[in-house]
């Protein structure tokens, strides 16, 4: 295993301008793990209750991904999120959140997940993931996720996080939020000095900016005319990019950049349907494809 | 004269969170000429009013602008405009709009501006861009700008206007006001379906969109940590596209894209300083050195 990814496998109930699913197969690790799966060997460290279907776990370990370390918490059901999107759909609005078995998520890595070289630790409580850094045998990357309530309600564990990370992915409107500043790239720079080497400022549809070691790197998101639900996008962007820096080890400015870029592909593939069916049967080729394609909407010559 | 430039020269009173500046010169033929100065030779249609001052038509034409067609109405007040921007200063709140010498302006062009090859007619009423459209002999290329008080106002004109136009230049809001379609991609078909071959969705801080010919491009905006002022960014843009493209009279793809970035590389620095002060001493190093940076900001390598 190469990647281990630390995170929800959840239910999601999601209503969008294109229709409504019922408790289809979501959650963090999942979104991210499956999408990494195309990429690199991935694992997951996550919790399930009774109720996850044997279809789902089917899904997953289909994808050819390490379930060792998936718990299955007897008498408790699994995370259950439900939201909507309206409009532009740049932001989900939660209508109910029930954690079920992640308020008894303790994650304890078994021998052989302590040594894996790259780990993500999606949006979990930063005391969790502060739980699994404490068990990382010299990990060569560690990239993490949060969101605004961490933010707010565990600002100092989430600050410990930080300085124990190596790439922080964050949404543009919670790295304000973490920093008080307005102006991004003043908010990223801040959260460089908090202890990340690098930073990822996820915009939704206006693309994603990585910044990091003197270098900025700024990428659009790609031109979908159909956004089926943007559920898991950005961490079908964690997993396309930390997918691809674990599958070849480098770490260098190209490779950091042609990892977003395959972050990018991920998320604007998974976003084109419901739950992660568009990103489990994605085909090799449609993923150079869109790389492809990525390029072709972003190079231009030299003035000359 | 290459570029003819038919829009405002007015006064801004301006408040952002850099501070305030009391009448000085903006409008959008002002913004969009002394940024395509620096590219192309170019002259303005215009209407001022008797309070126009003199150092501000020193610096028009000190930057080599054609002043023959901006006309000094007597007994007439210029163009003023006020306005505020806060927080991520990426909407302009308008707080007061004296048409003034605007409600006379009924350009009538020299027989030396009807035959130059590329126009841009910035935004002003509909009706005054057909009456300069009517008046030019076999341009190359007619760019427009417009905003949401003439899509509300003045939408048959409008759609007039897009069937003569070549390039259409809109902000994204806009975009989706003028079309219906919340989604951007399909809002920049919409209006192509409209007459223009090209489409430039203006996204402020969040960059460019262009489409047209089956192509799209996309511009991430410059990452600047300090944004003094935004007035005047889609007006500087559009100079900078429109020098470009008549400086070397080539409309092919490469030459469409590199108008793109040199629009956001005079967006970019115009927004630096209050009114158009960093436009106008900009040096021809400091625009090389913003496009290769912008090369810089967005390239990244084949998958391999």
């Amino acid at each position: 295993m190469k990647l281990l990814v630390v995170g929800t496998v959840a239910y999601d109930t999601v209503k969008t301008p294109f229709g409504n699913r019922e408790a289809t197969l979501g959650g963090s690790a999942a979104y991210a793990s499956v999408a990494a799966s195309h990429l690199t060997r991935v694992g997951i460290s996550a919790a399930v209750g009774e109720d996850f279907k044997e279809e789902d776990r089917a899904l997953l370990s289909g994808r050819g991904i390490d379930l060792t370390a998936m718990e299955t918490v007897a008498g408790a059901k699994s995370f259950h999120w439900q939201g909507e999107y309206e409009g532009d759909m740049n932001e989900a609005r939660t209508l109910r959140t029930d954690l079920n078995v992640l308020t008894l998520f303790d994650p304890v890595l078994p021998p052989a997940h302590r040594a894996v070289p790259f780990v993500f630790l999606a949006n979990v409580a930063p005391s969790i993931q502060l739980r699994v850094l404490d068990q990382l045998e010299a990990p060569k990357l560690v990239a993490a996720d949060t969101m605004n309530y961490w933010i707010d309600s565990a600002r100092p564990e989430l600050l410990e996080v930080l300085k124990r990370i190596d790439v922080l992915l964050i949404n543009e409107g919670e790295a304000r939020q973490l920093t008080g500043e307005s102006n991004l790239p003043l908010a990223g720079r801040r959260i460089l000095s908090l202890g990340p080497s690098t930073v990822i400022l996820k915009r939704g549809e206006h693309g994603v900016l990585q910044m990091g070691g003197g270098d900025a790197f700024a990428l659009p998101a790609f031109p979908l005319e159909r956004v089926v639900d943007p559920t898991g996008a950005g961490d079908s962007f964690a997993g396309g990019f930390m997918g691809t820096l674990s599958a070849t080890g480098s770490l260098d400015r190209g490779a950091i950049r042609r990892a977003v870029v395959m972050g990018s592909v991920m998320a604007s593939h998974n976003v084109e349907d419901f739950s992660m069916h568009r990103l489990a049967g994605l085909e090799r080729a449609a993923i150079e494809a869109r790389y492809v394609a990525f390029k072709r909407l972003t190079e231009f010559e030299d003035l000359g």
